[in-house]
């Protein structure tokens, strides 16, 4: 099932994709599967950030493919645990919504990232119940500026910048996380293909270690970690990052415009 | 004015702090203070973290008297500019609820510190235009792990566990914020005493650096910072934060009980 968050007219509404109509919800999608009766076609609707986070996480660190870059340009050392973190929930646009790069940043690279949608609050749970807590998968865009805020460690800017995390365009909720195939086009052309089998921690291990220490809840993306080198992205740009069981997130680059 | 978030049987509320009494309010402070008439005996109601924000941010390396102890235990350079970081929101606790201490965590350390709460969306402002972006202060205690947990960098664990985060009792809007005492009591002994004038950076500078890259929501609430050096606390105290000018935020400190 593909759930969706749509704004149409003056609404915003979580609904399910079915063909070419979406099917609307009442209220949430994390308490149990309401659905009002009302149905609208895709094409009248614009899809929003399919979720609205207490928290939005990012794990660093989660592929070998991507050591070496992460080491170069944060300068630390890898860790062996799951090493999680806070991107700003002001970050977060939807599909086709504009990366938005500010004058200050020197060189602003994307990374295509499955990203875990929690569905169910998880604290103090085992990896073998994970799967209860999750409501399904999506797309992510952890936007980062490499050549010179990621060496602040703190991340708030270099991750959190407003714009910085586009997510979307839905939650899939029947897919293996550990079998799909991740995707990023610049262009229209491929930068980097990566299987999410090669994933360091898994998304059970990830969800359960987190919770040893903090409350997941209803709603919350981690974004599981990014594969391979990057490299930046500039005003005209459009990027894609594709699960292959999810879809294809697809957002423009623009320059901010300071007024 | 005090404006406070009570609980009071299966109901919450802002309302402004009137002696004894609470004078409740229609929605929250943010968008204009607007009464509902109706009142309540503050001894009647529970008073709860007195905002529900967006983003609970905290800035590091804001006291010339910390930077010692803070530079021993994250073993970082000290930065020239402002270090922010979040601060899960997930970590916030009102007062009087305690402080939970996980079996894993080594040493749990306060940090007394002035809050800031965000009234009015702010993005790109001026140190001078910062205060018509405040509603007010609060106390806050950023509760770390430092004896391992902050080594890591992304202070996920060490500041953002559950219970982490106590702030209240209520927001103080006529605060000069440079110009307050600011107090840390352990079990009544006070551990540390500072002036607010001996912020590196001011709340305004804090305020608008901040928005330059994300920007800060209604309620949104900022940590300033530690001064001093800091201690373990263990089972069974009691911590007090002190702002001279707002009032005492205090919380019992236990130890997690594992199913």
């Amino acid at each position: 099932m593909r759930i969706v968050r749509i704004a149409y007219q003056r609404r915003t509404s979580y609904g399910i994709l079915d063909g070419g109509q979406v099917r609307l919800l009442r209220g949430a999608p994390f308490s149990g599967i309401r659905e009002s009766g009302e149905r609208l076609r895709l094409s009248e609707v614009r899809l929003l950030a399919p979720s609205t986070p207490v928290n939005y996480w990012g794990v660093g660190f989660n592929y070998p493919s991507h050591l070496a870059q992460a080491q170069a340009t944060s300068g630390q050392d890898i860790p062996t645990m799951p090493r999680p973190w806070h991107k700003g929930v002001g970050s977060m646009v939807g599909p086709e919504e504009p990366i938005i790069i500010p004058p200050e940043a020197k060189e602003v690279h994307y990374e295509g990232e499955l990203v875990i949608v929690i569905g169910k609050k998880a604290r103090r749970i085992t990896a073998e119940q994970a799967s209860q807590h999750i409501l399904g998968y999506t797309c992510g865009n952890d936007v980062s500026e490499k050549a010179s805020w990621e060496r602040e460690g703190t991340m708030w800017r270099a991750k959190g910048t407003d714009t910085f995390g586009p997510v979307g365009p839905w939650i899939e909720t029947d897919l293996n996380p550990h079998n799909q195939e991740l995707t990023v086009r610049l262009n229209g052309r491929v930068e980097n293909r990566t299987h999410t089998s090669e994933m360091i921690h898994t998304v059970y291990a990830l969800v359960s270690y987190m919770s040893q220490f903090t409350t997941l809840s209803p709603g919350d993306l981690i974004l599981t970690g990014a594969a391979g080198t990057t490299r930046a992205m500039k005003p005209g740009d459009v990027v894609e990052v594709e699960v292959s069981g999810i879809g294809v997130l697809r957002n423009p680059v623009q320059a901010e415009k300071l007024r």
